[in-house]
């Protein structure tokens, strides 16, 4: 007998997780289209070169191979281990066929090739969206995905969160005027991206080794991170930095700009965070994360940001974007740990109908298409025992009512077994009206 | 730059093409979710002792990887090639905390490790039922299987379709009673599932190459198959054979005592066909296909069956399943190709607000976010140029409304791109109202 067990990593739900999650890709997705973004779907592999694409291949690749394969056979294709890389490729690719500002929104597996390891997900879904233009991508693009996030977020049982945003443009702009540029300037940011992690005298240590930098600027630097308030604040916080350049007043300004163009009930909730400056390189305006008070140790739940150029890997033509990921699978672990989510049930059916005798099936079958096709989810049991056994049933798959069938009088009886209420139901049309 | 291009065998939609499959899977769903069946979905791994485990694997695998792994490493993990595997893995793993009749639906992707060929996928989506009991499992589970998969078909833009069953205990019955068992019946059903491929004369060559059969029995089986009836006519069919056998009467039965349980609407259509074989040896009991009149070449569009033991490898459980597959992805490579899909639309949106002058956009926004409120999916288009570039934009992507919008007298227009009419709009939610 082939031992079955769970692979490390490989996370897997039962059906009422499954059921949860379900719901919460519905919300997510219901929000995502009403602001017309269209759903894509890549394949789950794609070539090595492709993956390899943004230079050093740093992520763990998955590599695919037939088992038959010959030999010798090199491995060409890999699992994808994000979704912009796909994304990229796809827009280069298909450019000529899609329509610009692409708008999509996109939910798949993605895969690590880590090491197993305690805690870790080496397969999870990601769901991602993202703008892409032509050559210019204005600021409306930005407020828009900051705007979609924040009513995401505020539909998601996690309790209160904080949204900070930042720009790249401005966090560039302060440690340009303090004498940072090209490699040094990125070097700052990735030590400021550490703040959390190793504190202030950890960031202070990792900037003093960036070559030519003065203790005035470090100290600049560490004094900027502290700038974490509302956008109304903003330029008067950056003013007491005393540093003077155009492109500081152009990076408040973009803030300023995408903060007045998201809904008001999300803009309320924003926070600049000039200590959030995100590792990755290639992003160049608008940085965002959101995090959940209850559960700091959880990390980021959304992260994302604007890039001057998606697809120059693949293609000539200049494609910017802005764009967001939500780790979903990390997202519905906690919720269900922590109980996050209300009900978990075993079954979409809310109905189950009874069947006293197996002659009567064909009746109850009929009962329950007409439940159905009142957009009752209905079950009928399939076997004909005690009725308190198909009441258990019900009872264990979470639903609601339960019919009784007299098929002699062809009298119908429904059980409200929350209420423990019970009534005779002359017309199943009525009483399905009475759910809504 | 990277190259860009086509991965053989994986195919990948445009947007409206996903549209289209989105609109095709959400009908699906309605359906099995209706009938109280419960979504699961497994990692895309499995481990290699647990896709060989029906005995030798006889569909390619890929294997998968670390590409940092140590040279020698063994793989253990390999992509599923189908969701019956996972599916029994899962049912054995976590038996302990489903309740039975273990109803589910899964939508995923399976990977064939062929090696790459035209017209051949590699990757696709299958889209699964199937109803899992302990010990035994009744004919109200066949039945509620084919009457699901009754009215998916009925919902599928896919024309004319002719839905087959037959029962594999009728035909070992019947097969039995001319002398076959074991091997020998085994080998007949093999060769009677391959009339369509090679014709009569081919099976008849196949028959006789069993060893023991005799010239009548080889007669008698090829007349067999000539029984493609209604089930109301099919005892008197059988009954012409003249074998005697109180199985065949039991097979006969059963086919009776499920179209006598399936939606008078679906048994209608339905067609007994004793020469519909399926090759694959786990099925025990029913056997359904699906094809589709206008398309004689693609063959089957679903197939299924019931089977007496689907983890035995597993589990020491006896887990009697009844369940059917639709090929997702080969189903809507057709109905894209034949144009079967009606609206091949760019977006999920509707509505497009447009854009005077970019100092209107935070009311423009607003006009926007009443709309989505209202369930009326909204672009806002993203920067402000003249309008008919708005427009053009709105009728490349398939949206129907466009909104014009005077600032300063806080007039709102609507054009109707499809009527060409225009309306002045004083209340957003009157004009959402009357689009239903």
């Amino acid at each position: 007998m082939a031992k079955v067990g769970k692979i490390s990593g490989f996370p897997e739900w039962l059906p009422e997780q499954k059921i949860a999650e379900d719901t919460v890709i519905g919300t997510i997705k219901r929000i995502y289209e009403s602001y017309g973004f269209t759903p894509i779907d890549t394949p789950a592999v794609e070539l090595l070169t492709t993956l390899g694409s943004k230079g050093v291949i740093d992520k763990e690749i998955f590599v695919v191979k037939r088992l038959k394969a010959e030999e010798g056979d090199e491995a060409e294709l890999g699992l994808h281990f994000d979704l912009t890389v796909p994304l990229a490729r796809y827009v280069a690719q298909h450019a000529h066929e899609l329509s610009f500002p692409f708008k999509r929104y996109q939910i798949q597996k993605v895969w690590r090739g880590d090491r197993p390891q305690k805690g870790r997900f080496r397969e999870f879904y990601q769901f991602d969206i993202d703008i892409i233009a032509r050559n210019d991508l204005p600021l409306s693009c930005d407020a828009e995905v900051v705007g979609v996030i924040g009513l995401v977020m505020g539909e998601l049982p996690v309790g209160p969160y904080t949204f900070r945003i930042n720009s790249r443009k401005l966090l560039s702009a302060i440690y340009g005027a303090l004498g940072l540029e090209g490699d040094s300037r990125a070097a700052a940011i990735r030590a400021v991206d550490k703040l959390l992690k190793i504190g202030r005298d950890g960031v202070a240590k990792e900037l003093a080794l960036i070559s030519g930098i003065s203790p005035a600027a470090i100290e600049a630097i560490l004094r900027s991170t502290e700038i974490q308030c509302p956008i109304s604040e903003l330029a008067t916080r950056v003013a007491a930095l005393q540093l003077s350049d155009p492109l500081i007043e152009e990076g408040v300004q973009d803030l300023s700009t995408i903060c007045a163009l998201v809904p008001a009930e999300v803009a309320r909730g924003l926070t600049i965070d000039l200590s959030l400056a995100r590792g990755l390189d290639y992003y160049t305006g608008l940085i965002v994360e959101v995090s959940l008070d209850n559960y700091p140790e959880f990390g980021t739940v959304v992260a994302g940001g604007r890039y001057e150029n998606l697809a120059s890997e693949f293609t000539d033509q200049k494609l910017p974007g802005v764009g967001v990921s939500i780790g979903l699978t990390r997202l519905m672990d906690l919720l269900i740990s922590e109980k996050l989510v209300s009900t978990l049930r075993k079954s979409p059916s809310i109905a189950l109908v009874t069947v006293y005798d197996e002659s009567d099936r064909p009746l109850c079958n009929q009962i329950a298409h007409e439940l159905r096709t009142l957009g009752v989810s209905t079950e009928v049991y399939f076997k004909a025992p005690k009725l308190g056994k198909q009441i258990e049933y019900a009872e264990e798959k979470g639903m609601r009512h339960v019919f009784f069938v007299d098929a002699s009088s062809r009298q119908i009886r429904v059980k409200d077994l929350q209420t423990k209420e019970q009534v005779d139901v002359s017309s199943i049309a009525a009483w399905a009206k009475s759910l809504k």
